[in-house]
């Protein structure tokens, strides 16, 4: 397994959202979770702990494996590098990194060997200045400044999130066909030239003025659709079945 | 007011989630949000809108500007372009973007005066293959492939976070400063010169051999640290502190 940086909870005051942070962690392949002073003693009585795991929507493994610190220091000290996350500014000098600019920091630091934390404060005060002091850097989500109180689940989702994408290989954007494939121009020059021939036959192109720019357009809207090889060949059968529209009739008529 | 992407919920079933989406939308600059059949019927019964705002923490804006729609087809018939989310991979042909390729996308559309959606499908079922096919793009946010669900408002929430970040201009990494200003290197070398000095008077330099060594690596140390002003004025306190220390002692004594 490849090391991940380690969320830490420092005062959660609702099991809740010790079960949500669970999820989050592991939407985003994160595992190591550290629980300091949670408000409700530990480990946590039968209904606190089945309102946790409702919440973690089966996170649990996240939960099981969790450590508990009576102190911040405790739960840092064998860290090598701690970021404090906080919505609000301070008059403390420190580094504020967005997660965006925080993530490569962190990869960078664990690859090297490094043990790396990200701290998350109690609900509502977030990290109090003592706490914030104790970390190297801080990090800041830039997030509508007229609202930018984050649930703290929501919080760690965010920064797991920039953590998953930057290990993520997923391109950024991909055609999926299905069981097909793309259509090559070959087909697409086929269809389109039998198209222009049926429209050419049921008198579409009024105007011999006008036959290129509709046919352009025409062809652009196709291109443009990016077929499959598959849909190719179902458009054909659209255009058997539009032209086959009169002959059927007059079949059934006559 | 700019344009921003249009939220639609489609079916939500739990009011928690509605108003956990409205915070969600709220943190991130969102403001419009369409609710597609919603199960409780709406305007909601007193409880469950009290259940709804408390879980929006605040953001009461968002909820009350909401409009409902009976169906899919009626939210999105005025809008250009369409993005649905999904996490599972279907069979269709369809473009799928992370959503960091989609925001670009999106917010091209939006300056080109297009009115733009997102469609979020319901809790646990997410989005069925009738809405997917009513829009034009999918967003699959990248995430653990073993454990992928996310909750209704976490996923509003990523996409918001990606729209606020393409808009925000905070700069990815800063020195916060607090009320003073990063010390010059006039400042840095008057300070160090003084360090050096009282430490040759305290005998810290043993060898002539290693003094250019230890002299480089304080030096550095010191660099790291990106002392503001106000520090370099600290630290020379500190150095008048220590070396004082024996002076005052020798005042108290005789």
């Amino acid at each position: 397994m490849t090391a991940t940086p380690i969320i830490l909870l420092v005062e959660p005051q609702l099991v809740e959202n010790i079960g949500m942070t669970a999820r989050a962690m592991m939407n985003c392949g994160l595992g190591a979770l550290r629980i300091v002073d949670p408000r409700d003693p530990w480990p946590l009585h039968d209904e606190l702990q089945a309102r946790m795991l409702a919440a973690s929507s089966g996170a649990d493994e996240v939960l099981h494996k969790a450590e508990i610190f009576p102190t911040v220091e405790a739960a840092i000290a064998d860290l090598n590098y701690v970021y404090a996350t906080t919505s609000r500014s301070h008059d403390m000098v420190n580094h504020i990194m967005t997660p965006r600019a925080a993530i490569p920091d962190m990869a960078g630091r664990i690859a090297g060997g490094q043990k790396v934390g990200v701290m998350f404060g109690r609900e509502r005060t977030g990290l109090v200045n003592d706490y914030i002091v104790l970390a190297n850097a801080k990090i800041t989500i830039p997030l509508n400044p007229e609202f930018a109180s984050l649930n703290l689940a929501q919080a760690v989702l965010l920064i797991g999130y920039e953590w998953y994408q930057s290990k993520d290989a997923t391109p950024e954007k991909q055609l999926h066909t299905g069981h097909s494939r793309p259509a090559t121009r070959e087909e697409y020059l086929n269809f389109y030239q039998r198209l222009e021939s049926e429209l050419e036959d049921g008198g579409f192109f009024v105007s011999a003025d006008m036959r290129p720019t509709m046919s352009r357009s025409l062809q652009n809207m196709l291109q443009r659709a990016e077929m499959t090889e598959q849909e190719i060949r179902t458009w054909h059968g659209v255009i058997s079945a539009l032209t086959g529209i009169p002959k059927r009739k007059k079949a059934s008529g006559e």
